[in-house]
């Protein structure tokens, strides 16, 4: 047996879902339907960065990698959960620290080289609510938690993570991405001071998940994480299907 | 370690591919770009059956399940691999029989139970023509291979398969679904009949993957399959990310 239990970490995506405030909502139209064709098929149209999704190294970097260019291996890989559930139930501007994962690391042992490291915040429990996922406050500023560029670095760097994934929109804090990214037109040198750490992961050719579920269901280490991200040629984001396979 | 290899089943999907003539091909727009933005977004208009993609039975079966329905079990399973190739070299319109089933199951033993059954037929290998993967005649009939009622009988009944999968456009073959079905407006008796087959698979509440690719990368028997289709809410059919992980 590959599993000994299989845990669904995707929010099913549809219409009226919290999204980036830049991008338009899911559009849906019939294709076939039952009553006339005996078929019942619908178009699409949506954003790559849709729901639960994957943004590849061409996101952000000119020449990076895109959607369909991201191997098979690098889409099965041993899961480490950093847990930073509870300080972000007290602070939601929390982000992950160097010492956080320090301390994850003195419980587990080094993050293994290879692996994808998700962040969990619960932030997921959220959804489907745009205005809990969002968080703002009476200025419009996001209270969203987020990963530092230290932590980041220990993670890709120092322990050769694949990959990375959270639960909230975004990679960085609210605080710094909706100062006034809400336009959807920036000038690209805010892009990379805003969303710096997205830039980061990135930067590093490597690939990351966004809007993650139910990682609180899962180990801090032990179960394999299988990334199903839709192949779109030269795409640079695309929805996933994200399943945790428990350890036998 | 959860594989010694891992194999894609995927194909890269995008405008201008193979597709079945009643829908449209895919389209692309930009939402944001590298030059105005410092990011590279899409938003994508395509239908759900595109590329290689799950069919879920709510695409044929009133109150069928629908795609974000299928449980996270039903998404990893054992995967039989039935080799038509030679057979479907010599005869494009060969289909999988009864006879041939039971001729693998005399090599490998009988189907585990709970299976993915997946017909090889190197048809993939037209990909991406579409004049190549349709193959029609002077007529506008199609000769492509397929399934019989009578192997999907003993597959799906007799060996309780969870889902099938094969690499052409159809379950059914092109002599079948081609002799009106281009128009994309048949009536609801006639896409009974030219898409039999589908209609058994789905009328089991089991799903179907179609347009897979490289099964001749797979052994016959003992990888397990990872259909990773997209989780779209309410949906009956969804590209998918579709891997092999092979025994380690």
């Amino acid at each position: 047996m590959l599993a000994s239990c299989i845990v669904d970490l995707t929010h099913a995506f549809g219409p009226g879902q919290p999204r980036w405030s830049g991008f338009h909502d899911e559009q849906r139209e019939s294709a076939l339907s039952m009553e006339n064709d005996g078929i019942s098929a619908d178009y699409h149209r949506l954003v790559g960065s849709w729901g639960t999704h994957v943004d590849a190294p061409a996101e952000m970097i000119p020449g990076g990698r895109t959607i369909d260019q991201l191997s098979p291996a690098e889409l099965v890989l041993p899961l480490a959960v950093i847990d930073l559930s509870a300080a972000v139930a007290a602070d939601p501007d929390r982000c992950l620290q160097w010492e956080d994962v320090k301390r994850w690391e003195a419980d587990h042992g080094p993050i293994p080289s290879g692996s994808f490291v998700a962040l969990r915040t619960d932030w997921s429990q959220r959804w489907p609510s745009q205005e809990a996922m969002r968080n703002l406050d009476g200025d419009g500023v996001a209270h969203t938690p987020g990963w530092t560029l230290e932590a980041l670095r220990h993670v890709i760097v120092e322990r050769a993570a694949t990959a990375i994934g959270h639960e909230t929109i975004d990679t960085d804090p609210g605080v710094y991405t909706s100062t006034d990214a809400l336009s959807g037109t920036l000038p690209r040198e805010d892009t990379r001071r805003q969303y710096a750490c997205e830039a980061y992961v990135l930067d590093h050719d490597r690939y990351q998940v966004e809007l993650l579920a139910h990682l609180d269901r899962v180990p801090a280490l032990g179960a394999h994480i299988v990334v199903g991200v839709g192949k779109a040629h030269g795409g640079t984001a695309f929805p996933a299907r994200v399943l945790a396979l428990c350890p036998p």
